[in-house]
């Protein structure tokens, strides 16, 4: 089955689902079912079931998912049993956040490269990075064939940043600052926006 | 029409459709179409027009959508034209970058309280905060009746936090911890993981 044929909405959703996943495996889990992935989750079991037979078959009827197995799986449709270097911009406090997050070993991403405009923070160290100057990146990213960013500049930075990155090659950007990229057909954006998040949720409050 | 009505995938996409609109606005913009508005947040023009619809007729074949009528609308339905105050759970790298972020203003959040369990990050100051100890952390919810809160604690501490959380009467969490939360019903849980916005991406590399 050709990439593109599979919605996006299904795509989005598969990410959620090895979380959970290997959480499960985490607490030696052997199997589990849709139901209670939907559960933890939160989407419904039907749905789950129908996600998965996009991919193949998975399950079966009465003994359920082999996490091992579909964890590996979602693992190679994602393409994440490797590792992507990222490259990081805007060494503020997200970019620090970032830089030292615990939660891309073992999920397909390094931080590789850090870059910021700012002379002060230039050469500077975070954790086990040096700080480069953001008029490197481009070449930078370039010479190392860096297919994955995150951009953490302020909102006004932020689409220059995104076309250095796009003439650098680089193909998906995770966008932290509060404004919508303009990027060329070919590139992907994700938005990790608190504001976003958090609105996804008021509308449900009484 | 009642709330529950509205599946939830549509409205996960209004807060973007929402910063889309507003950054128009911003660039002194009256007037839009579903086309343009589509190829500002990469979702099709048709599926724009079917979710708007939802929610009432918003804009005139031919004549586009009124931008500060839609972003009124939009504020209004998710219910973010009032200011929600939050409570910010965990005083590490993103906890900082969070008391910081200049992009909850104007979009219906501020960020209110700020805890931590660390005894030496308890009582220390991040911009004009106080960070509080985790163990007044139920009670203070309670008194101020604060129904959001964020959660930037390690991922071992998160799911208690929670508890603790849900304990305070609040009802939406973005959670930012690298694991999967279990809530009760009528508790709704967002998350922020990098590691799941980049494999959403993945996928689609060569």
């Amino acid at each position: 089955m050709k990439k593109r044929e599979i919605p996006d909405i299904i795509v989005s959703r598969l990410p959620i689902y090895l979380r959970a996943l290997r959480h499960m495996q985490a607490q030696g889990r052997l199997t589990t079912s849709s139901q209670e992935l939907g559960e933890q989750v939160g989407i419904s079991a039907a749905q789950i079931r129908k996600d998965l037979s996009q991919f193949g078959e998975f399950g079966k009827q009465g003994t359920g998912y082999n996490i091992v197995f579909l964890v590996s799986k979602l693992r190679e449709i994602l393409q994440v049993e490797r590792v992507w270097d990222v490259a990081l911009v805007g060494m503020g406090d997200m970019g620090h956040a970032l830089a030292r997050y615990q939660g891309f070993s073992d999920r397909g991403f390094r931080v590789a490269m850090a870059f910021d405009s700012d002379p002060k923070k230039i050469s500077g160290k975070v954790g086990e990075f040096v700080v480069r100057d953001a008029r490197e990146m481009v070449k930078a990213i370039q010479e190392a064939e860096i297919k994955v960013a995150m951009v953490c500049v302020p909102a006004s930075a932020a689409q220059e940043v995104a076309n250095h990155l796009v003439e650098a090659g680089v193909k998906a950007i995770l966008n932290y600052a509060p404004i919508s990229l303009n990027v060329p057909p070919g590139v992907r954006v994700q938005y990790l926006d608190p504001s976003i998040g958090l609105q996804r949720m008021t509308y449900y409050l009484d």
